[in-house]
């Protein structure tokens, strides 16, 4: 059965849940109605408050992020002091850069879906990455959209892994919060060196494990070298990149008992306070829609090529470069600027 | 001190080493003597066998690559079986994508250059990913071919983590090495599933630890799984995708202690022998080009755009996107047409 873009964007903007699920995966396909129905939805967009939760192999964030979901649907919106509002709607998406080919992703929404059974103002979907990189970023912003038109107040966005893909992803947020765990190996540690410094929040997951201690003071150490660091340069790009008030707090949890799930929901709204107030909220949507264009623009512009020139220019030009007659840079010149070899 | 381009690819090719890790620098840079000079040293390149080498954290990959490399130095080169020819030398490139901030790559270097030294046959370079994900596997496919040029005759590539990033990068070899290790938890464990099945040889390392039989097993079973899924779908995509009569062979190894590294050595020069017997190897040559020169194409499109257009349009629509004046998509779709608002 189709459907036209106009119903679909209807359907979704009603609360249908079906609908929603169904324009995801158009959106994830590029199919054209799909991406139609988001045009429409668009101006419906700008209400969530996106939070990247990212850290290595090991940490627990699944569990984590499925319990924060929890606690978030019993915090009430702060939009109404009078005790009369909603909770948020609260949706999650699942980003796993790590797995290019297999499709296992839907299996492990229902396991998640089943640990919050029966509360419909819960949404879990799983991206896997099904091309290139880039592919993945631009696809999960357009889920994301979806998702803030069809009303959920907070996104939680979860990667899977900690390389620059999730760290990419997760830029895209308006809050991020990094997830540590004690007894990771030496690689692990050595991969949270780069995500720390785009940590908004920190959390030390497993605390009940031996070496929780351990981990928080490290953790503590390597932010406070970061701090020295960059008030050492007052008007350094690492000093603008945070908001100027915020101190990352470095929070314990143990997400299979719950403990500090609602300490860290509460660090999330304080940072999202903080930011509305200073600006930092402004300036960060602007910074992700200006890369989310800027992805869109490189795609445009490669596909009006490949349109307007013949594949018969280019696998010659590859088999020119392949036998060496001439460099791969000067080949894609010579492309562009339509001079034949 | 300055250099034209002429003269430094002059003194790479006569073998100055420290010449050319200057040349890698400036080519990661994208210094444009750097990048004439790699013009020059094209056609002096395509005798490389480019090895990737990839796994999750804590497998143990740099101890195994090291080893490797020291293997390697000590087999006779195959293109003289008079016993005359010197060993191909060795270059091993490191790739962190998960480390996008901190250049913490040259002490790595030093520590590790410290186990091989005294061999000028091998060379060893890190690379952190400096901005965009793009770049790094763009700057790696440089530096890989200066390297070529240079003479190595084994190239390894190193990427540490394994997400999509690295997933990209490893598919710009010709043989590609997975690396697993016993007691890594689950999330490592899932990582893996998407990579499996793009590698040639898998090594199973730390076999010294408890539990390597299940892990030896358990990939035994995974790949057999594999093979049954593909010879399902005889002419399928993923049948293609390898070598036809090549089977990926599981190897047992103890990096720390040199077992098994030179079993892995053969296993590598064996893959490479049948891939060129069944034509994969020019296959390979050809797919990897043929992404490399799509990343230029896409490179130069936006670069010449962006030389063409005026940033005013461009932000005065980011303004108008962000107030949901118009949808992303559209917004672009003006922008390239040139028109107005």
């Amino acid at each position: 059965m189709s459907i036209d873009p106009e119903g679909l964007a209807d359907r979704v903007l009603a609360g249908d849940r079906l609908t929603l699920a169904r324009l995801l995966t158009l959106i994830e396909n590029e199919e054209p109605e799909g991406l139609d129905a988001l045009t429409i939805l668009y101006p419906h967009t700008g209400n969530a408050h996106r939070i990247g939760i990212t850290g290595a192999p090991g940490t627990g964030k699944s569990t984590l992020v499925n319990r924060l979901a929890g606690v978030f649907r019993k915090m009430v919106g702060d939009k109404d002091d009078q005790g009369l509002s909603e909770p948020d709607h609260v949706a999650v998406v699942a980003v796993d850069a790590s797995s290019p080919f297999t499709g296992g992703a839907i299996l492990g929404d229902r396991i998640r879906m089943r640990d919050l059974a029966g509360d419909p103002g819960i949404f879990i979907r799983s991206m896997a990455s099904r091309g290139t990189l880039g592919g993945l970023a631009k696809s999960t912003s357009s889920v994301v959209e979806a998702l803030d038109a069809a009303g959920f107040g907070i996104i939680l966005i979860e990667t899977v892994g900690a390389g620059q893909a999730e760290i990419e992803i997760a830029r895209a947020a308006h809050t991020i919060v990094v997830i540590d765990a004690p007894g990771l190996g030496d690689d692990v540690q050595a991969i949270k060196a780069g995500i720390l410094e785009i940590a908004d929040i920190l959390v030390v997951n497993k605390c009940d494990l031996p070496g929780a201690d351990n981990t928080l003071s490290a953790l503590q150490a390597a932010l406070t070298l970061g701090y020295a660091e960059t008030s050492s340069s007052p008007e350094g790009e690492r000093g603008e990149e945070k908001s100027m008030k915020w101190r990352p707090p470095i929070l314990p949890t143990i997400a299979t008992q719950g403990d500090g799930i609602p300490q860290l929901a509460n660090a999330i709204q304080d940072h999202r306070a903080c930011i509305e107030a200073t600006g930092e909220w402004i300036r960060r949507e602007r910074e992700s829609m200006k890369v989310r264009l800027e992805g869109l623009l490189r795609e445009q512009l490669v596909l009006r090529f490949m349109e307007q020139h013949s594949d018969v220019l280019f696998e010659s030009l590859l088999d020119k470069v392949l036998t060496r007659e001439v460099e791969p840079r000067r080949a894609i010149q010579l492309l562009i600027k339509g001079e034949a070899l």
